[in-house]
Protein backbone atom coordinates (compact mmCIF):
# COMPACT_ATOMS: atom_id res chain seq x y z
CA UNK A 1 0.00 0.00 0.00
CA UNK A 2 1.19 3.23 -0.89
CA UNK A 3 0.03 6.47 1.42
CA UNK A 4 0.82 9.81 0.00
CA UNK A 5 0.26 12.73 1.94
CA UNK A 6 -0.19 16.45 0.67
CA UNK A 7 0.04 19.10 3.80
CA UNK A 8 1.75 22.68 4.36
CA UNK A 9 3.54 20.86 7.47
CA UNK A 10 5.32 17.57 5.80
CA UNK A 11 7.66 17.88 9.00
CA UNK A 12 4.57 17.23 10.94
CA UNK A 13 5.04 13.28 9.95
CA UNK A 14 9.06 12.97 10.73
CA UNK A 15 8.58 11.63 14.62
CA UNK A 16 5.26 9.00 14.20
CA UNK A 17 6.11 6.91 11.58
CA UNK A 18 9.23 6.00 13.07
CA UNK A 19 7.84 4.00 15.73
CA UNK A 20 6.03 0.52 16.60
CA UNK A 21 3.91 -1.46 14.28
CA UNK A 22 3.90 1.77 11.35
CA UNK A 23 8.14 1.77 11.71
CA UNK A 24 8.36 -1.86 11.36
CA UNK A 25 5.58 -1.71 8.56
CA UNK A 26 7.74 0.57 6.69
CA UNK A 27 11.26 -0.92 7.44
CA UNK A 28 9.67 -4.46 5.61
CA UNK A 29 8.26 -2.58 2.54
CA UNK A 30 4.56 -3.19 3.53
CA UNK A 31 3.66 0.20 3.32
CA UNK A 32 5.71 3.02 1.27
CA UNK A 33 4.41 6.81 2.47
CA UNK A 34 5.16 9.85 0.67
CA UNK A 35 4.91 13.38 2.10
CA UNK A 36 4.38 16.10 -0.63
CA UNK A 37 4.84 19.91 0.28
CA UNK A 38 1.37 21.67 -1.15
CA UNK A 39 3.89 25.05 -0.85
CA UNK A 40 6.51 24.02 -3.03
CA UNK A 41 3.49 24.19 -5.48
CA UNK A 42 2.13 27.31 -5.01
CA UNK A 43 2.02 29.74 -7.88
CA UNK A 44 2.96 33.31 -6.59
CA UNK A 45 6.13 34.83 -5.14
CA UNK A 46 4.99 34.39 -2.14
CA UNK A 47 4.43 30.74 -1.62
CA UNK A 48 0.41 31.33 -0.76
CA UNK A 49 -1.50 28.40 0.06
CA UNK A 50 -4.23 30.32 1.53
CA UNK A 51 -5.92 33.20 1.02
CA UNK A 52 -9.16 34.88 2.43
CA UNK A 53 -12.65 33.75 1.63
CA UNK A 54 -15.18 34.58 -0.93
CA UNK A 55 -18.23 36.08 0.52
CA UNK A 56 -16.53 37.04 4.29
CA UNK A 57 -15.84 35.58 7.37
CA UNK A 58 -13.04 34.64 9.65
CA UNK A 59 -10.14 32.85 8.75
CA UNK A 60 -8.31 31.64 5.27
CA UNK A 61 -9.40 29.01 2.73
CA UNK A 62 -6.86 26.06 1.17
CA UNK A 63 -6.10 27.66 -2.68
CA UNK A 64 -7.47 25.04 -5.24
CA UNK A 65 -4.58 25.82 -7.75
CA UNK A 66 -1.06 24.71 -5.55
CA UNK A 67 -3.14 21.86 -4.14
CA UNK A 68 -4.17 20.76 -7.81
CA UNK A 69 -0.45 21.13 -8.87
CA UNK A 70 0.43 18.89 -6.12
CA UNK A 71 -1.63 16.12 -6.95
CA UNK A 72 -0.50 16.20 -10.19
CA UNK A 73 2.80 16.11 -9.45
CA UNK A 74 1.95 12.44 -8.06
CA UNK A 75 2.11 11.18 -11.96
CA UNK A 76 0.80 8.42 -13.24
CA UNK A 77 -2.10 6.28 -10.99
CA UNK A 78 -2.45 2.78 -10.64
CA UNK A 79 -6.22 2.10 -10.90
CA UNK A 80 -6.58 1.36 -7.38
CA UNK A 81 -5.94 4.62 -5.92
CA UNK A 82 -8.18 7.17 -4.16
CA UNK A 83 -7.54 10.93 -3.06
CA UNK A 84 -9.51 11.55 0.43
CA UNK A 85 -10.16 14.79 2.21
CA UNK A 86 -9.77 14.46 5.61
CA UNK A 87 -12.30 17.40 6.48
CA UNK A 88 -14.72 17.39 9.71
CA UNK A 89 -17.17 18.24 7.11
CA UNK A 90 -16.64 14.42 5.80
CA UNK A 91 -18.66 11.17 5.86
CA UNK A 92 -17.62 9.54 9.47
CA UNK A 93 -14.32 7.19 9.05
CA UNK A 94 -14.72 4.02 10.76
CA UNK A 95 -13.36 0.39 10.95
CA UNK A 96 -15.34 -0.55 8.31
CA UNK A 97 -13.91 2.40 6.32
CA UNK A 98 -11.15 1.54 7.15
CA UNK A 99 -11.49 -2.20 5.95
CA UNK A 100 -12.88 -1.13 2.32
CA UNK A 101 -10.17 1.23 1.86
CA UNK A 102 -7.47 -1.39 2.81
CA UNK A 103 -8.27 -2.85 -0.43
CA UNK A 104 -6.83 0.24 -2.33
CA UNK A 105 -3.25 0.58 -3.73
CA UNK A 106 -2.75 3.97 -3.08
CA UNK A 107 -4.14 6.61 -0.93
CA UNK A 108 -4.06 10.14 -1.53
CA UNK A 109 -4.78 12.15 1.89
CA UNK A 110 -5.10 16.12 1.27
CA UNK A 111 -4.56 17.48 4.60
CA UNK A 112 -7.10 20.93 4.92
CA UNK A 113 -5.88 23.47 7.38
CA UNK A 114 -7.96 26.77 8.31
CA UNK A 115 -11.46 27.05 7.24
CA UNK A 116 -10.66 23.91 5.02
CA UNK A 117 -10.20 24.12 1.02
CA UNK A 118 -11.67 25.47 -2.08
CA UNK A 119 -14.96 23.75 -2.82
CA UNK A 120 -13.98 23.52 -6.34
CA UNK A 121 -10.59 21.57 -5.77
CA UNK A 122 -12.75 19.07 -4.06
CA UNK A 123 -15.18 18.85 -6.55
CA UNK A 124 -12.69 18.05 -9.53
CA UNK A 125 -10.27 16.38 -7.30
CA UNK A 126 -11.37 14.55 -4.43
CA UNK A 127 -12.81 10.90 -4.39
CA UNK A 128 -14.21 11.08 -1.09
CA UNK A 129 -14.38 13.34 2.33
CA UNK A 130 -14.12 11.83 5.56
CA UNK A 131 -13.76 12.64 9.47
CA UNK A 132 -12.28 10.46 11.82
CA UNK A 133 -14.71 12.31 14.51
CA UNK A 134 -17.25 14.63 15.50
CA UNK A 135 -14.41 17.35 16.83
CA UNK A 136 -12.43 19.67 15.03
CA UNK A 137 -8.42 19.86 15.24
CA UNK A 138 -6.16 22.64 13.67
CA UNK A 139 -5.77 20.36 10.53
CA UNK A 140 -6.13 17.07 8.57
CA UNK A 141 -2.21 16.17 9.14
CA UNK A 142 -3.53 14.57 12.56
CA UNK A 143 -6.59 13.04 10.65
CA UNK A 144 -4.13 11.48 8.23
CA UNK A 145 -2.00 9.49 10.65
CA UNK A 146 -4.99 8.14 12.26
CA UNK A 147 -6.67 6.94 9.11
CA UNK A 148 -3.15 5.71 8.00
CA UNK A 149 -2.48 3.67 11.06
CA UNK A 150 -6.23 2.14 11.03
CA UNK A 151 -5.67 1.04 7.56
CA UNK A 152 -2.05 -0.08 7.57
CA UNK A 153 -2.45 -2.22 10.64
CA UNK A 154 -5.49 -4.39 9.00
CA UNK A 155 -2.74 -4.77 5.71
CA UNK A 156 -1.41 -8.47 5.79
CA UNK A 157 1.48 -9.46 7.45
CA UNK A 158 1.67 -5.65 9.53
CA UNK A 159 0.55 -7.04 12.71
CA UNK A 160 2.39 -9.46 14.20
CA UNK A 161 1.50 -12.00 16.78
CA UNK A 162 1.61 -9.04 19.14
CA UNK A 163 -2.15 -8.09 18.17
CA UNK A 164 -5.20 -10.05 15.96
CA UNK A 165 -7.17 -7.62 14.24
CA UNK A 166 -10.44 -10.01 13.96
CA UNK A 167 -10.49 -9.38 17.56
CA UNK A 168 -10.45 -5.89 17.70
CA UNK A 169 -13.29 -3.33 19.41
CA UNK A 170 -15.89 -3.12 17.01
CA UNK A 171 -15.32 -5.79 14.81
CA UNK A 172 -17.88 -7.37 15.97
CA UNK A 173 -19.59 -5.31 17.06
CA UNK A 174 -19.31 -5.11 20.44
CA UNK A 175 -16.70 -3.37 23.12
CA UNK A 176 -13.81 -5.69 23.87
CA UNK A 177 -13.63 -7.68 27.56
CA UNK A 178 -11.10 -6.08 30.48
CA UNK A 179 -7.74 -7.34 29.95
CA UNK A 180 -5.59 -8.40 32.90
CA UNK A 181 -2.31 -9.65 33.02
CA UNK A 182 0.66 -10.65 35.75
CA UNK A 183 0.88 -9.80 38.69
CA UNK A 184 -1.98 -11.95 40.42
CA UNK A 185 -2.67 -9.33 43.04
CA UNK A 186 -1.79 -5.77 42.44
CA UNK A 187 -2.30 -2.89 45.10
CA UNK A 188 -4.30 -5.49 47.00
CA UNK A 189 -6.78 -6.11 44.16
CA UNK A 190 -6.86 -10.04 42.76
CA UNK A 191 -7.35 -10.80 38.69
CA UNK A 192 -10.60 -12.81 38.19
CA UNK A 193 -10.13 -16.33 39.06
CA UNK A 194 -11.89 -17.16 36.29
CA UNK A 195 -9.43 -16.07 34.03
CA UNK A 196 -6.48 -18.33 35.65
CA UNK A 197 -9.06 -21.29 36.27
CA UNK A 198 -7.92 -22.85 32.46
CA UNK A 199 -11.54 -23.72 31.30
CA UNK A 200 -11.15 -22.30 28.23
CA UNK A 201 -15.29 -22.37 28.27
CA UNK A 202 -15.85 -20.34 31.35
CA UNK A 203 -13.18 -18.10 29.98
CA UNK A 204 -15.12 -17.22 26.35
CA UNK A 205 -18.45 -16.97 28.37
CA UNK A 206 -17.23 -14.55 30.81
CA UNK A 207 -15.34 -12.39 28.34
CA UNK A 208 -18.27 -12.64 25.94
CA UNK A 209 -20.74 -11.69 29.00
CA UNK A 210 -18.31 -8.66 29.93
CA UNK A 211 -17.82 -7.09 26.11
CA UNK A 212 -22.30 -6.75 26.18
CA UNK A 213 -21.90 -5.56 29.37
CA UNK A 214 -18.76 -2.48 28.66
CA UNK A 215 -20.97 -2.13 25.21
CA UNK A 216 -24.46 -1.48 27.29
CA UNK A 217 -22.62 1.03 30.15
CA UNK A 218 -20.55 2.88 27.07
CA UNK A 219 -22.22 2.59 24.19
CA UNK A 220 -25.68 1.36 24.01
CA UNK A 221 -25.74 2.41 20.44
CA UNK A 222 -23.74 -0.06 19.05
CA UNK A 223 -26.08 -2.66 20.17
CA UNK A 224 -29.04 -1.80 18.55
CA UNK A 225 -26.83 -3.72 15.15
CA UNK A 226 -25.64 -6.65 17.11
CA UNK A 227 -26.94 -9.96 15.76
CA UNK A 228 -26.47 -12.61 18.51
CA UNK A 229 -26.75 -16.30 18.12
CA UNK A 230 -29.10 -18.58 19.97
CA UNK A 231 -26.07 -19.59 22.20
CA UNK A 232 -25.08 -16.34 22.37
CA UNK A 233 -28.62 -15.54 23.99
CA UNK A 234 -28.63 -18.33 25.96
CA UNK A 235 -25.77 -16.97 28.01
CA UNK A 236 -27.33 -13.59 28.02
CA UNK A 237 -30.63 -15.07 29.25
CA UNK A 238 -28.25 -16.59 32.25
CA UNK A 239 -26.44 -13.43 32.83
CA UNK A 240 -29.68 -11.18 33.56
CA UNK A 241 -28.21 -9.43 30.45
CA UNK A 242 -31.21 -10.18 27.38
CA UNK A 243 -33.86 -7.80 29.37
CA UNK A 244 -31.90 -4.79 29.90
CA UNK A 245 -30.72 -5.05 26.00
CA UNK A 246 -34.60 -5.54 25.43
CA UNK A 247 -35.33 -2.69 27.17
CA UNK A 248 -32.75 -0.62 25.92
CA UNK A 249 -34.06 -1.58 22.46
CA UNK A 250 -37.43 -1.00 22.73
CA UNK A 251 -36.74 2.28 24.69
CA UNK A 252 -34.22 3.93 21.86
CA UNK A 253 -37.47 3.00 19.54
CA UNK A 254 -40.04 4.75 21.97
CA UNK A 255 -37.68 7.66 22.12
CA UNK A 256 -37.52 8.43 18.51
CA UNK A 257 -41.60 7.86 18.33
CA UNK A 258 -42.17 10.85 21.14
CA UNK A 259 -39.52 13.14 19.43
CA UNK A 260 -40.11 15.70 16.88
CA UNK B 1 -3.55 24.15 30.64
CA UNK B 2 -1.03 21.45 31.29
CA UNK B 3 -1.01 17.74 29.05
CA UNK B 4 1.00 15.20 30.91
CA UNK B 5 0.84 12.02 28.22
CA UNK B 6 2.18 8.62 29.79
CA UNK B 7 3.50 6.81 26.94
CA UNK B 8 5.97 3.69 25.96
CA UNK B 9 6.82 6.21 22.71
CA UNK B 10 8.12 9.46 23.89
CA UNK B 11 9.55 9.99 20.81
CA UNK B 12 6.16 9.42 18.80
CA UNK B 13 5.00 13.39 20.19
CA UNK B 14 8.43 15.21 19.14
CA UNK B 15 7.50 16.66 15.08
CA UNK B 16 3.93 16.88 15.74
CA UNK B 17 4.36 19.10 18.88
CA UNK B 18 6.47 21.48 16.20
CA UNK B 19 3.99 22.89 13.67
CA UNK B 20 1.27 25.27 13.54
CA UNK B 21 -1.52 26.43 16.15
CA UNK B 22 -0.14 23.82 18.59
CA UNK B 23 3.50 24.87 18.46
CA UNK B 24 2.42 28.50 18.80
CA UNK B 25 0.60 27.77 22.12
CA UNK B 26 3.35 26.08 23.23
CA UNK B 27 5.79 28.83 22.55
CA UNK B 28 3.51 31.39 23.83
CA UNK B 29 3.03 29.20 27.59
CA UNK B 30 -0.96 28.81 26.35
CA UNK B 31 -0.58 24.96 27.00
CA UNK B 32 2.29 22.71 28.52
CA UNK B 33 3.21 18.99 27.68
CA UNK B 34 5.17 16.42 29.13
CA UNK B 35 5.83 13.29 27.84
CA UNK B 36 6.67 10.33 30.38
CA UNK B 37 8.30 7.41 29.53
CA UNK B 38 6.17 4.23 30.99
CA UNK B 39 9.15 2.52 30.38
CA UNK B 40 11.68 4.28 32.83
CA UNK B 41 8.83 2.70 35.30
CA UNK B 42 9.44 -0.62 34.45
CA UNK B 43 10.17 -2.96 38.01
CA UNK B 44 12.23 -5.75 36.72
CA UNK B 45 15.22 -5.96 34.94
CA UNK B 46 14.35 -6.36 31.56
CA UNK B 47 12.26 -3.09 31.95
CA UNK B 48 9.21 -5.03 30.87
CA UNK B 49 5.87 -2.97 30.50
CA UNK B 50 3.66 -5.61 28.92
CA UNK B 51 2.90 -9.21 29.46
CA UNK B 52 0.65 -11.70 28.19
CA UNK B 53 -3.02 -11.85 29.29
CA UNK B 54 -4.11 -13.72 31.93
CA UNK B 55 -7.06 -16.26 30.36
CA UNK B 56 -4.92 -16.94 27.32
CA UNK B 57 -5.63 -15.11 23.88
CA UNK B 58 -3.43 -13.24 21.64
CA UNK B 59 -1.60 -10.42 22.03
CA UNK B 60 -0.02 -8.60 25.06
CA UNK B 61 -1.49 -6.19 27.95
CA UNK B 62 0.23 -3.45 29.37
CA UNK B 63 1.24 -4.50 33.43
CA UNK B 64 -0.13 -2.30 36.06
CA UNK B 65 2.44 -1.44 37.87
CA UNK B 66 4.71 0.24 35.77
CA UNK B 67 1.66 2.94 34.98
CA UNK B 68 1.34 3.35 38.43
CA UNK B 69 4.41 4.47 39.10
CA UNK B 70 4.89 6.65 36.40
CA UNK B 71 1.44 8.10 37.74
CA UNK B 72 2.29 8.67 40.92
CA UNK B 73 5.97 10.06 39.39
CA UNK B 74 4.13 13.33 38.62
CA UNK B 75 3.58 14.21 41.89
CA UNK B 76 1.12 16.73 43.31
CA UNK B 77 -1.85 17.42 40.97
CA UNK B 78 -4.26 20.62 40.59
CA UNK B 79 -7.79 19.84 42.12
CA UNK B 80 -8.93 20.29 38.08
CA UNK B 81 -7.16 17.55 37.11
CA UNK B 82 -7.96 14.24 35.11
CA UNK B 83 -6.66 11.05 34.45
CA UNK B 84 -7.82 10.01 30.35
CA UNK B 85 -7.17 6.83 28.93
CA UNK B 86 -7.05 6.61 25.27
CA UNK B 87 -9.20 3.04 24.12
CA UNK B 88 -11.07 2.27 21.50
CA UNK B 89 -13.68 0.62 24.54
CA UNK B 90 -13.82 4.15 25.76
CA UNK B 91 -16.94 6.60 25.33
CA UNK B 92 -16.98 8.90 22.40
CA UNK B 93 -14.62 11.93 22.61
CA UNK B 94 -16.44 14.77 20.25
CA UNK B 95 -16.81 18.39 20.15
CA UNK B 96 -18.39 18.27 23.84
CA UNK B 97 -15.94 16.64 25.23
CA UNK B 98 -13.45 18.86 24.22
CA UNK B 99 -15.19 21.50 25.44
CA UNK B 100 -16.04 19.98 28.94
CA UNK B 101 -12.24 19.12 29.37
CA UNK B 102 -10.80 22.38 28.18
CA UNK B 103 -12.07 23.58 31.82
CA UNK B 104 -9.50 21.75 33.44
CA UNK B 105 -5.72 22.71 34.71
CA UNK B 106 -4.30 19.46 33.73
CA UNK B 107 -5.59 16.29 31.76
CA UNK B 108 -3.03 13.00 32.21
CA UNK B 109 -3.76 11.07 28.89
CA UNK B 110 -2.48 7.26 29.28
CA UNK B 111 -1.76 5.85 25.87
CA UNK B 112 -2.38 2.48 25.69
CA UNK B 113 -0.89 -0.34 23.38
CA UNK B 114 -1.47 -3.69 22.04
CA UNK B 115 -4.38 -5.41 23.31
CA UNK B 116 -4.76 -2.76 26.80
CA UNK B 117 -4.25 -1.97 30.02
CA UNK B 118 -4.48 -3.57 32.84
CA UNK B 119 -8.35 -3.35 34.14
CA UNK B 120 -7.07 -2.91 37.44
CA UNK B 121 -4.81 -0.02 37.09
CA UNK B 122 -7.69 1.56 35.33
CA UNK B 123 -9.89 1.09 38.20
CA UNK B 124 -8.27 2.99 40.48
CA UNK B 125 -6.07 5.69 38.40
CA UNK B 126 -8.16 6.41 35.62
CA UNK B 127 -10.94 8.99 35.48
CA UNK B 128 -12.67 8.48 32.54
CA UNK B 129 -12.15 6.41 29.18
CA UNK B 130 -11.85 7.80 25.94
CA UNK B 131 -12.41 6.99 21.89
CA UNK B 132 -11.84 8.83 19.30
CA UNK B 133 -13.75 6.92 16.95
CA UNK B 134 -15.20 4.01 15.99
CA UNK B 135 -11.66 3.10 14.43
CA UNK B 136 -8.49 0.66 16.17
CA UNK B 137 -5.54 2.28 15.86
CA UNK B 138 -1.98 0.59 16.81
CA UNK B 139 -1.94 2.86 20.08
CA UNK B 140 -2.98 5.42 22.17
CA UNK B 141 -0.85 7.95 21.09
CA UNK B 142 -2.76 9.11 17.97
CA UNK B 143 -5.61 9.77 19.94
CA UNK B 144 -3.72 11.49 22.62
CA UNK B 145 -2.57 13.85 19.95
CA UNK B 146 -5.87 14.21 18.45
CA UNK B 147 -7.20 15.15 22.15
CA UNK B 148 -4.66 17.58 22.32
CA UNK B 149 -4.63 19.39 19.60
CA UNK B 150 -9.09 19.63 19.79
CA UNK B 151 -8.93 20.63 23.24
CA UNK B 152 -5.90 23.20 22.72
CA UNK B 153 -7.91 25.00 20.20
CA UNK B 154 -10.58 25.42 22.49
CA UNK B 155 -8.54 27.75 24.82
CA UNK B 156 -8.42 31.28 25.16
CA UNK B 157 -5.60 32.94 22.60
CA UNK B 158 -4.84 29.77 21.06
CA UNK B 159 -6.47 30.09 17.72
CA UNK B 160 -5.50 33.63 16.43
CA UNK B 161 -8.05 35.63 13.77
CA UNK B 162 -6.52 32.85 11.31
CA UNK B 163 -9.59 30.98 12.51
CA UNK B 164 -12.84 31.34 14.75
CA UNK B 165 -14.10 28.13 17.10
CA UNK B 166 -17.55 29.18 17.28
CA UNK B 167 -18.04 29.15 14.05
CA UNK B 168 -16.80 25.37 13.53
CA UNK B 169 -18.72 22.46 12.04
CA UNK B 170 -20.67 20.68 15.16
CA UNK B 171 -20.52 23.82 17.53
CA UNK B 172 -24.20 24.69 16.21
CA UNK B 173 -25.29 21.02 15.34
CA UNK B 174 -24.54 21.37 11.38
CA UNK B 175 -21.61 20.33 9.21
CA UNK B 176 -20.17 23.83 8.36
CA UNK B 177 -20.78 25.73 4.31
CA UNK B 178 -18.91 25.28 1.49
CA UNK B 179 -15.77 27.77 1.09
CA UNK B 180 -14.02 29.79 -1.72
CA UNK B 181 -11.20 31.81 -2.32
CA UNK B 182 -9.26 33.17 -5.09
CA UNK B 183 -9.05 32.92 -8.26
CA UNK B 184 -12.18 33.85 -9.15
CA UNK B 185 -12.19 31.13 -11.93
CA UNK B 186 -10.29 27.74 -11.26
CA UNK B 187 -10.05 25.85 -14.01
CA UNK B 188 -13.23 27.30 -15.81
CA UNK B 189 -15.43 26.79 -12.74
CA UNK B 190 -16.66 30.18 -11.17
CA UNK B 191 -17.31 30.99 -7.26
CA UNK B 192 -21.05 31.11 -6.70
CA UNK B 193 -22.18 34.60 -7.55
CA UNK B 194 -23.40 35.38 -4.44
CA UNK B 195 -20.58 35.04 -2.23
CA UNK B 196 -19.07 38.32 -4.38
CA UNK B 197 -22.27 39.97 -4.34
CA UNK B 198 -21.60 41.75 -1.07
CA UNK B 199 -25.37 41.20 0.04
CA UNK B 200 -24.50 39.79 3.61
CA UNK B 201 -27.75 38.82 4.55
CA UNK B 202 -28.21 36.56 1.04
CA UNK B 203 -24.27 35.29 2.06
CA UNK B 204 -25.54 34.02 5.19
CA UNK B 205 -28.99 32.55 3.86
CA UNK B 206 -26.66 31.30 0.94
CA UNK B 207 -24.31 29.68 3.10
CA UNK B 208 -27.07 28.13 5.90
CA UNK B 209 -28.92 26.72 3.38
CA UNK B 210 -25.70 24.78 1.83
CA UNK B 211 -24.68 23.49 5.98
CA UNK B 212 -27.87 22.07 6.05
CA UNK B 213 -27.56 20.36 2.30
CA UNK B 214 -24.46 19.07 3.26
CA UNK B 215 -26.09 18.07 6.82
CA UNK B 216 -28.54 16.15 4.69
CA UNK B 217 -26.59 14.41 2.46
CA UNK B 218 -23.73 13.48 4.58
CA UNK B 219 -24.22 13.09 8.11
CA UNK B 220 -28.45 13.23 8.48
CA UNK B 221 -28.46 11.35 11.90
CA UNK B 222 -26.75 15.02 12.83
CA UNK B 223 -29.99 16.49 11.87
CA UNK B 224 -32.30 14.95 14.84
CA UNK B 225 -30.58 16.90 17.65
CA UNK B 226 -30.70 20.20 15.84
CA UNK B 227 -33.59 23.05 16.48
CA UNK B 228 -34.44 25.28 14.01
CA UNK B 229 -35.38 28.65 14.74
CA UNK B 230 -38.63 29.79 12.84
CA UNK B 231 -36.84 32.69 10.41
CA UNK B 232 -34.75 29.45 9.46
CA UNK B 233 -37.37 27.14 9.12
CA UNK B 234 -39.04 30.11 6.68
CA UNK B 235 -35.69 29.48 4.91
CA UNK B 236 -35.91 25.73 4.71
CA UNK B 237 -39.24 25.84 3.49
CA UNK B 238 -38.34 28.22 0.97
CA UNK B 239 -35.56 26.48 -0.39
CA UNK B 240 -37.68 23.32 -0.26
CA UNK B 241 -35.30 21.46 2.46
CA UNK B 242 -37.85 21.63 4.81
CA UNK B 243 -39.88 18.77 3.75
CA UNK B 244 -37.03 16.93 3.14
CA UNK B 245 -35.69 17.21 6.77
CA UNK B 246 -39.07 16.06 8.26
CA UNK B 247 -39.32 13.02 5.88
CA UNK B 248 -36.15 12.01 7.09
CA UNK B 249 -36.73 12.04 10.83
CA UNK B 250 -40.11 10.19 9.71
CA UNK B 251 -38.45 7.71 8.43
CA UNK B 252 -35.75 7.34 11.04
CA UNK B 253 -38.33 7.06 13.09
CA UNK B 254 -39.96 4.62 11.19
CA UNK B 255 -36.62 2.78 10.54
CA UNK B 256 -36.34 1.59 14.20
CA UNK B 257 -40.07 1.03 15.13
CA UNK B 258 -39.73 -1.72 12.30
CA UNK B 259 -35.96 -3.03 13.12
CA UNK B 260 -35.91 -5.67 15.79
Amino acid sequence: MIFDILTIFPEFFASPLQEGVIRRALMEGKIKVGVHNIRAFAVDRHQMTDDRPFGGGEGMVMKPEPLAACLKALGNRPAASRVILLSPKGERFNQQAAQRLAEFEQLIFICGRYEGVDERFRDKYVDEELSIGDYVLTGGELAALVALDAISRLLPGVLGCEHSAPNDSFSCGLLKHKQYTRPRVFEGTAAPEVLLSGDHAAIARHRFVESVELTLERRPDLLHDVQFTPDERKILRKSGLLGRIETLVNSQRNDSRHEG
